[in-house]
């Protein structure tokens, strides 16, 4: 029975990874999408989006099957119910793409206001947190969860960077103010990118200690 | 056995329905601070905050147990599994109204560059969502739970209108642009929680069809 539960949940933790490396995809075709002014790429974002819902669903139902016919307890119920918040968080992220990718849309083939040096790096910081939250989840590592909250921090600072920029631009030259808020935006999604890889840590703690933490 | 999992699945119900009163309450509050620009009404978001987040990891707990404990089949596992994400949209609609308590704390007391009419509109419809998609679930009732969606699409329409209205305010007075972006983003908090009441009818649509929809 022990093994039983101890495979189902190797599987699942697998399962979770892939769903993982196609959030990383997606926010990374998603910026790159603006960054180029693709608009297929663009276009792409929205099948991936499709792809990591289906992903999410299958991995909720496989948690609920574990929890029903296994009754774990203790701590392996907290492995599952944090498998369970971290899909949620991972379908989120994939949300957050799609918005990103409808900007992109939205601007088109329109000049950009100013070349984009602070989006594609919150967008990389942003990814190495998610990446770094699910190796924290994997190797149960409190250490490495609380770092992405550290990491957040970082984030909230270009972003903060970003927005003061784009204001004090648009009362320069307030004909921009519509790219301007557009650009905005996409510095907010990515924030809350970053912001669920955060949740993930924070319940990677809860899960090692059984205590609610909020870092930030 | 049945029976009781019967009693359970009351209680975890009407808990539901507690932290469902609390959202409610805590847009409206924020909401309210806002618009009285009430710091002290706005700090009081925090707390309750908190002690949404606390049912929530409570309900979570509760979810779980009847799970491993019961170990429910079909319908009743699409039941507990809508509850879980219920409660996890409804604690991420008390984060933004957290997101628009802080706004209305960087607003401070400077004079509001506009009457508030359709933000205050935004949250009544939202709050209206909320409200019926609670409902569809306790009813299982599929056709209130695709209301849910359509009322979306007025939302989205105000905060289309709102978004229109203040960039043309910056563009005729940029000293504006700091205020105006911070509304444009207490509108954007507000068709979030507007998403998340239509994401609670999809899941409703699901439990009871066990067919995904995404109706937007």
């Amino acid at each position: 029975m022990r093994q039983r539960f101890e495979n189902q949940l190797r599987e699942l933790n697998l399962k979770l990874l892939k769903m993982g490396a196609m959030v990383l995809e997606i926010v990374e075709e998603a910026v790159q999408s603006l960054i180029k002014q693709d608009l297929e790429m663009a276009r792409r974002v929205y099948q991936m989006d499709d792809q990591i819902d289906e992903l999410e669903l299958e991995l909720e139902n496989e948690c609920m099957r574990l929890l029903a016919l296994q009754q774990p307890m203790a701590r392996d119920l907290r492995v599952i119910g944090t498998i369970m918040k971290i899909i949620t968080d991972l379908e989120r992220m994939g949300d957050h793409a799609v918005n990103i990718a409808k900007v992109t849309i939205e601007i088109g083939n329109e000049a950009l206001i100013k070349p984009l040096i602070d989006i594609p790096r919150m967008a990389k910081l942003s990814q190495e947190m998610v990446n770094k939250s699910l190796d924290a989840f994997m190797r149960s590592d409190i250490h490495l969860a609380e770092e992405v909250a550290y990491d957040d921090e970082a984030v909230d600072k270009i972003y903060e960077e970003i927005y003061k920029e784009l204001i004090e631009m648009i009362i320069e030259d307030p004909s921009i103010t519509r790219q301007a808020t557009h650009l905005l935006f996409i510095g907010r999604y990515l924030e809350r990118i970053a912001d669920h890889a955060t949740n993930i840590g924070e319940r990677v703690i809860y899960m090692e200690t059984g205590e609610r933490v909020e870092i930030n």
